[in-house]
């Protein structure tokens, strides 16, 4: 892990279905990143400590997946000046709508980028990763290019019937 | 403030008027709280050291109230093991509903007390530190049966036409 | 039941795989309840009743699950001035927004704390309720104390990959 | 009140503009009501001995208006084997939707007749009382044709132009 | 069908799993009914023909189930002068919450007397229409009281561990 | 009214100042309607009358705006085989939610064509009826061609800043 | 395909069991249509393309169905003047109600005739591009007048018992 | 404009007292931005072409807000690789929920950083791009670093009484 640029960090080991989506598309862009269970609730101090130590060890973003009362990314934000991705989860009865609203309706003053609950938004937490290194590393955006490309390409060469 | 029983808190001074329904619950009760805006977002050191100071001083309950993305109770929650009240406040477009379900689905391990959404959550909120405080302290305990009392009587008393 | 100092109430037997996360916590931390189905709507007088002889049998503190339009813990709060707690059940079409909703928005003047929907708000009802007792109880406090920091161990313990 | 025949409780007198909507059209039927503000949380003792005594004294049925956790009509349904109807009113930050969920989402074997949200809702419980009235009272029956023929007539009459 | 006293009306037949809880309750009572799929949208002018005749038939209730955008109930009640109980049915992605406010939500006018979602709705409607008609049937009032005490006693009689 | 082409139809008077919204836009193109308050629950016969005549007059589309439980598209569209164009009116206390999926969520077989909540679907019934009659009117395509090019300059000519 | 009348897209090749609710109608009815997976966010310029150049091909009406943030129907609308209509398909952890609003809330100028959720949708969406196209074909005006008696037939049909 | 790193979309003009909150960030950090309302419907070309340019004129991010059916954010998304924010704005009866499920629930593959619904979202919209530009900006990630500790300042130093 000389080169780690993307944190990813789930509220829950139970999330780790959900943010696989995540480290599937880094590990197809070739992004080292680093993947930790850490709770705003159950390990306060450590999450912190680990959000405040990120910028200096050359980390570019962090994504954070969490359910419920989802608090994790909006803790990370108040602890880092580093873009942070909110990945609401799906994990109540609820249906994903109060991690959505936990991890979406930040006061001012301390953003996080909030994606789609679920595989949709944990698949573009990576992509909005990307792009964010993607623009100082011209290499990577011609993969994120391509990527497009071969979405594109998947979808016109669909045939019904 | 010798005999501070409850600690008040709110995510920034717009709380205010909410969070004095709460207050002027206590000092009815001539129960001794203090008052502070501390967030979970803009504060979080102070935040979690206040929330660990309190029990050592004597300190039996704490009311969080917070809009939006309502972090504050949980992360006071997180950092004291004393019985935590969250009050929803209703400061943006979503009516209430993100302060709300941001502060009621924490996850298993770390419970918040969650209240109504805005001044009658702030009301039931200091209510409740009541009730929990007269668990030992009967003239309190018959204070409250005494405020029942009294509502009960104010309703009964209710001339329609 | 020498000594109980936790009251369960829930709405329908159905309630009881929910209700069981309750008592498993209060198992763990070794304190005693009772636990029986009193229904706010089908046995209106026997729930009052109960309610009203919670606290000079000293029990301190009344856990009460319900679904649907879930009025068990407003009702049980109506009688007595011990702290009471609302789990919110979801048994219906709508996920549980009813009962939460029910549960939560209850009137100036008589307090519900209101956890989370279904199993996660169980536990927290629990730990709520020991978080009550443990103010008057050092040992329980150390336990809850405990319980946080193997929390924390087996979260940081985590090892993905 | 020699003959009342419809009994009208609402939870606060803060309710009361709303249940004017009601005693509007009772008294243009000419029926005679009774109307009290009871609540279930605050005077439930009270409201349970009110709703009891309801069918001896030959009243024919119950309108409740409540608002947030809206637990009257329940309550009352509990206490009385006459119809109870509810209406749902909108006084907190979740626009009528807790009480009209607490109102309508009854459990199994506790009817209670939920109508609209706020005022249309009052009037609409009003005619249903009437309807029930109806059905043995001929001279009332009537009326509510007429009420009818005349709702369309006033309808038809609209020039637009 | 000599003394059919309650109609029940359904929009699909695939509504009928709900509303067979609505017909178990009436046979249980010995109340009898007729029952018959008849649809807003799709049979109109059937559907208020039916409705137009059940008041000269001596029918005392009608209960319609419907789903999705549930127009059956309101369009009956414009259609007759009785009494009308409506379920909303859970049948679309929406989980009932469109044929809950589609039944409930009616203009000042054309009362419908809303029940909760699905088949405690069902069962709740059945008790509805027979404490209407127990007004007039004293045999029936004891039973309706019977019932309630049966539900109580099953209740009480319920043994956890 | 020689040439009358789209017919508006509105639940209540009420809903007049959305719906003129809609009349703005026709007489713009210079598409002769005409416009009737009707109710699918206070006019019923009335209604599916006029519904009923509509296409024999050569009408080619039905505009109808409703609020609460807004059955009046639906049932429209049960009487005619014209398209008809439902807009939902904000006009309790749920915000137009109720309006929206009573007029959206149509059961198969009986299509209604919903647009947006309030003013600008009001707007938008116009132009989706313009964009009907277009398909046989070049000139009036022209017309809709011409609105959405000036449309399009009305956005490229301002200037912030 | 010499006579194509109706351009089904939908967003996503998962879409298609939805959509296919569209196409049976339109079989049903011998009316020609084409098929196509196109994405507003995947593939942008051969979905505008492809709008674009519907009218001129004498395509008479577009069907688009689309979940999540569902901007096909609306971007489709902004690049064709023909009738567009939207159905909001049921494929994220919010049970469609994200891509319902996402179709129906249309800016004024941009019109989306939207229908229900899902298959129920998919069906009425058919129905709706038949009554455009019945406008000017008396044959298929009569086959809907059929189609709509043997809807209506069927529910008569029905043998309950 | 020598040096715009941030480009601003709107929706329409009536979305710029939002958007202000935005360029009020930008302006105190001296952030150089340009300002443009385009509309995913209106100017759908318009749009595409000036995000598919972004790139290429040195600009870093992109801040979209939109009401209703918010589909700007996810089609300029569509159109760049740059990180696209999006700032869903309140403009209609549902009170900003459409526009909030419009801008984040975005499918897989076209990634939109959603921040909270208004204003507070408008203001975080900034910071989410200082935070971007502060990755290779040290200047910059100090003058964040001071803002948030004039934040922390700001709440500390409130006194209450």
């Amino acid at each position: 892990m000389a080169n780690v640029q993307v944190a990813i960090m789930m509220g829950s080991k139970s999330d780790l279905p959900v943010m696989e989506e995540t480290t599937k598309v880094l590990k197809e862009f070739a992004v080292e990143y680093e993947i930790k269970v850490l709770s705003a609730h159950r390990t306060p101090k450590e999450t912190s400590a680990y959000a405040e130590g990120l910028a200096s060890r050359g980390i570019k973003s962090v994504i954070c997946g969490a359910g419920a009362s989802a608090a994790l990314a909006g803790v990370v934000a108040a602890h880092t000046n580093l873009p942070v991705i909110g990945i609401p989860i799906d994990s109540t009865a609820l249906n994903g709508m109060d991690a959505l609203l936990s991890t979406v309706q930040m006061p001012p003053g301390v953003p996080v980028a909030t994606v789609a609950v679920g595989k949709a938004g944990a698949v573009n937490a990576a992509l909005l990763a990307l792009r964010i290194l993607a623009l100082h590393d011209k290499a990577l955006e011609e993969k994120l290019q391509k990527f497009k490309d071969d979405q594109k390409k998947k979808i016109l060469d669909i045939k019904l019937e």
